[in-house]
């Protein structure tokens, strides 16, 4: 991606600098999945939404790792043998393949303890908008957010699901991170109440279309291009927009997913060109 | 126990209404978990130390219930196969084995990202004050606290441990958790500086006299009295106090720090009485 430059580079110095000199081995685990790169996608979508709003969005960089962190954690768990059972990831061995079971449900349970101790540790930011941004990730990172889409794709394994039991699925699974991502980065760039609703139907239909493109290029990607095992879904008989839509059909949803998106981005009073473009080209993406 | 009545009977009531209508099989497994009984001893702590301080404490409930929702997160976590594979817990099967590990694993992350939901909307609180309680609680169960100390605990699994060794494994996996009980209650309560301080360390001492009664009683104690396997610890060899100093030296290292709790009692300005008569009462409990 050529936009999103700065917000991209701020973050990645910010999580190097915290990250790059681990103190312990379950410290060095965390650290591992953190480094192990990948599009920073969540975070920088939270800081160009708060850029839009202020010039001062280096300041939030505790509030972005939190983020990734999450996004981590979710990634570690998601991988274990009793859930995904993946070996790889971004192309390298997953967490506990290298540091074990044990210590990698610990380093889960570390990331998402650590992202609430970014988060709420902001020198400088208004008290009652941080707890609101805090509270806000809590709720749609929990039980009725991602991690109740994780227990519903959980559940759904080896069952034939309909269309909207699979969008309710990745409404929470992907859509929720993506929603906090950019409502987050609204509320503490100090964004008018209709404008935070805005994101968040924009951050849905993103969450939505990124899925669909992910279960795309799930079927028809390379391993080199993404970095873990292809097929993977499909050999295990999960539900995704390809087995259920067909290639075809699945394209012309993400289509409709991004167009809805880009509507919401006109009731923003901020020049949004750039979150247009982000979103057209995930149509594109090696796909 | 028969002090903390008022503060225990207020969480349980309020445990039990936020939890007694799970609607979905990812909060049945969480409220399985968290209504599973116990002392409640953290959020009774938490509260009875804040109700030293202002008569309004009940409108600190829901932090109250995120402690106990942390602490019920690492229990879960703990139990797993991965982890000490832990068939029973409180006299009841655990939660991987009624609900599977996937969705142990996925109530867990639920229980401790939810905590820091309730944790961070009460109503009336000073923003400030909040985001400082939960940053708190936030560093003090994560990887520098408590998720640091079970990750010490996995890596001595058949090492043979030094005290000092075991002393810093269970300063973290107990005694992190109890100190954020305390100080949590005594920041939102209001308390000065000096007295957070005397709150910790009585936290601390309390948690390490905790700890080594715990391991006494595992060692001593029966079944039908703790609700869990006895001598499961002894069985996978771990490290106790009981097995590092003998019977008679562990009880004397209890007694030794529960006198240094009670000695931080003496800098706190308010009527501590209860919790001196509290640490006391660990050295005869059930023992």
């Amino acid at each position: 991606m050529d936009y999103f430059v700065e917000e991209r580079e701020a973050f990645n110095d910010y999580l190097r600098e915290q990250w790059e000199k681990p103190e312990s081995r379950l410290e060095e685990s965390m650290s591992y999945s953190l480094l192990a790169g990948g599009k920073r996608l969540r975070p920088v979508l939270f800081l160009a939404t708060a850029a839009l709003y202020r010039d001062d969005w280096r300041n939030l960089l505790p509030f972005a790792l939190g983020i990734e962190m999450i996004h981590t954690y979710s990634l570690i768990h998601d991988d274990l043998p009793a859930m995904d059972n993946d070996d790889f990831r971004r192309g390298r061995p997953t967490n506990h393949k290298i540091y074990g079971e044990a210590l990698a449900i610990l380093a889960g349970d570390a990331l998402l303890t650590g992202a609430f101790g970014f988060m709420s540790d902001i020198p400088g930011e208004k008290g009652d908008k941080l707890l609101r941004a805090v509270n806000l990730a809590a709720s749609r990172s929990g039980y009725r957010g991602m991690v109740y889409g994780q227990s519903l794709d959980v559940a759904a394994e080896g069952q034939e699901l309909t269309l909207n039991q699979l969008r309710e699925i990745h409404y929470h699974k992907t859509g929720d991170l993506m929603v906090l991502s950019l409502t987050c980065g609204a509320i503490l760039g100090g964004a008018a109440e209709k404008e935070i609703e805005a994101w968040e139907k924009y951050g849905e239909n993103l969450g939505l279309a990124f899925q669909i493109v992910d279960d795309i290029l799930d079927e028809v990607g390379s391993f080199a291009d993404l970095g873990k095992t292809i097929h993977s879904d499909a050999e295990s008989e999960k539900n995704t927009y390809v087995t259920l839509l067909g290639l075809s059909e699945a394209k012309k949803a993400a289509a409709a997913a991004i167009e809805e998106a880009n509507a919401s981005l006109k009731e923003i009073s901020r020049d949004t060109d750039v979150f247009q473009r982000l979103s057209q080209d995930l149509l594109v993406r090696k796909a």
